[in-house]
């Protein structure tokens, strides 16, 4: 798992996306991993300032100028002066798969000292089934040196095709600005040795910073809403993509993991800014979480669109009355769908029940 | 975590419950850890047998005999020739918690080489609160170094009671026979790191190898039902006795904690004999599961014993179509709380919705 693949996989059918407001030296320690990719980058803030990317890199970038050249009106959907921009990368890409990375975002090292790559450990996840509707102990069981335990279903060991692979963080461990506060020399140190499946009906947090998956099967409802300039809110966008891409999952029978492959995290950002940015989402989840615990899709739903639209609904319905705020957030979900659609105009029967798994052989 | 506590917790308030057929040497590498508490040792099989037991340990021993003699005609509901008796000690158990492990796990190293103090581990699983409500990605939020990740709501923060800590195994992995015939090499080598809810509203495979749980809060519920002599199905005890507990812990918003700690499990059983206790179990539980998936117990049941004869009498609803033996196992169920009353008097009001958490220091 830590050292350079030969041959890196799907390397003609993944995009690496990475918002940014800066230049992107970062991407020098991750050249071994990195370079045999696409990437896009997705410049937020100041267009007329120049991102310097590391030479040898293959990447188109994107600022803000190109957004709205691209969309026009529905350029509204997307976020400005907020990391939540990224989806945008996610609807100009045409691969299948998307790897999205933070730029203060390392490669860490596993136990033994080697170098973690994150993307092999990804890809891993995303080829590989989940396993949704029963709990297995020994964690995924697709793993060398695992298997399904005594007790599980053998009608269940298929599993179901994976959507999303969600890694997670050493070093700065993904907290919120009151535990920021409360504990600021907290490091994540602990590298557990295991991926998982969410179970179907369990929501989770989804953090953006080290986050793939299949865009043939969830690419619509990886939507990072409102959030930045003009918005009240901020450091929420990839928790709604989160919600909404789980609610959805469940519905359509596609599976999302978390756990391996681990980045390491260099820098806390500032509690103070991000309680501000934050404190409304703190308040509103309290409401959000049980609309997305009790959110039922009609059966009519079978593609990720269909849902997407479906779902941007019941916001309106049952989170207007939370603030106006959700009323606007569902017009950009629909407008989202839209800009999708439009730009990625044989997409309409993604996320249908298919099995998605690609056929590439991972060596076991 | 590895080391010996100067003041070992619980001592008086945990009994350890060993079920055998056989001498009980093992104990000799447990005897650091297992020496301050009372054992309760379950001896399966001939009563006319001697068992040894290792000088200075402190425990009561039970054979076939003394379960006819202390439960009259409802020893009926006591298995015979099953590790499946092991739920007679937890009944004649007088303590607030158990600890149960099997005669052929041993102490385990963790990675840096230290012995593993299993007890001491379970014990904090259940002395801290389980989060079924929303799923954590740093694992269990109350051990050190660990907290709730962003995006967790804030009122979820303090979790429920633990019910049960489930424990995984090095070496020879928990699986069926099918399993162990078509891998008779694999080993769980793996060390992972975490402990986890299961989340609400998802089954598990729930193994009696290394387990324990708050006899107050679950304990009627933790009957291994009838396996073995006279029975058409064996080694589904354990498993059995997980997906009751975990749906009646659903319904009481008690908690199910998963993985640290490991024992080491020396010696694989034989798969043939295995196979034939477990393939009406392997047959069965594709119509099992789905009950379980589907159960809801009445609002009225409060108590763990009313949602066990609640659950008994679904069982024999539901399930005694797939086969006769299930219509006898719901009578064991309702017999099984019949004795369980009859001694434990002062616990009809276990599980009830209060807060169980005892008020111990961990050190933290």
């Amino acid at each position: 798992m830590a050292s350079i693949p030969s041959t890196p996989l799907l390397a003609n059918e993944l995009d690496i996306v990475i918002p940014t407001i800066r230049n992107l030296d970062f991407l020098e320690m991750w050249r071994p991993f990195f370079q045999p990719y696409h990437l896009i980058i997705v410049q937020d803030g100041d267009p007329t300032k120049t991102i310097r990317v590391p030479e040898g890199f293959d990447y188109e970038l994107h600022n803000r100028n190109h957004v709205e050249s691209l969309l026009g009106k529905r350029a509204s959907c997307i976020s400005f002066k907020d990391s939540a921009c990224r989806c945008y990368g996610f609807l100009v890409s045409k691969k299948k798969y998307i790897y999205t990375i933070d730029d203060d975002c390392f490669v860490a090292k596993n136990p033994t000292g080697e170098d973690i790559n994150a993307l092999e450990q990804h890809i891993k996840n995303l080829l590989t089934p989940s396993t949704p509707h029963f709990f297995n102990t020994l964690y995924d069981p697709y793993r060398d040196g695992a298997d399904f335990v005594r007790g599980y279903p053998f009608s269940l060991r298929e599993g179901v095709p994976t959507a999303v692979s969600h890694g997670l963080w050493l070093n700065i461990p993904d907290y919120d600005a009151p535990t920021q506060l409360v504990k600021p020399h907290e490091r994540n140190t602990r590298y557990v040795d295991a991926v998982m499946t969410v179970p179907k009906g369990t929501l989770f947090p989804m953090c953006g910073m080290n986050l793939a998956f299949d865009r043939e099967l969830i690419g619509p409802a990886m939507y990072f809403g409102l959030m930045g300039h003009g918005q009240p809110i901020g450091r929420y966008d990839d928790m709604w993509a989160g919600w909404c891409v789980k609610v959805i999952c469940d519905h359509l029978n596609l599976g999302v993991k978390t756990g391996l492959p681990y980045i390491w995290h260099s820098k806390a950002s500032n509690p103070f800014v991000n309680l501000k940015k934050e404190y409304n989402g703190i308040f509103w989840q309290e409401e959000i979480i049980p609309f997305f615990q009790s959110v039922v899709l009609p059966k009519e739903c079978t593609t990720v669109q269909k849902c997407y639209l479906a779902l941007a609904e019941k916001v309106k319905e049952k989170l207007g009355s939370v603030d106006p705020y959700f009323t606007k957030l569902a017009e950009g979900m629909t407008t989202w769908i839209e800009a999708w659609d439009a730009h990625n105009p044989s997409s309409e029967a993604t996320g249908s029940l298919s099995n998605g798994l690609a056929k590439v052989n991972l060596g076991k």
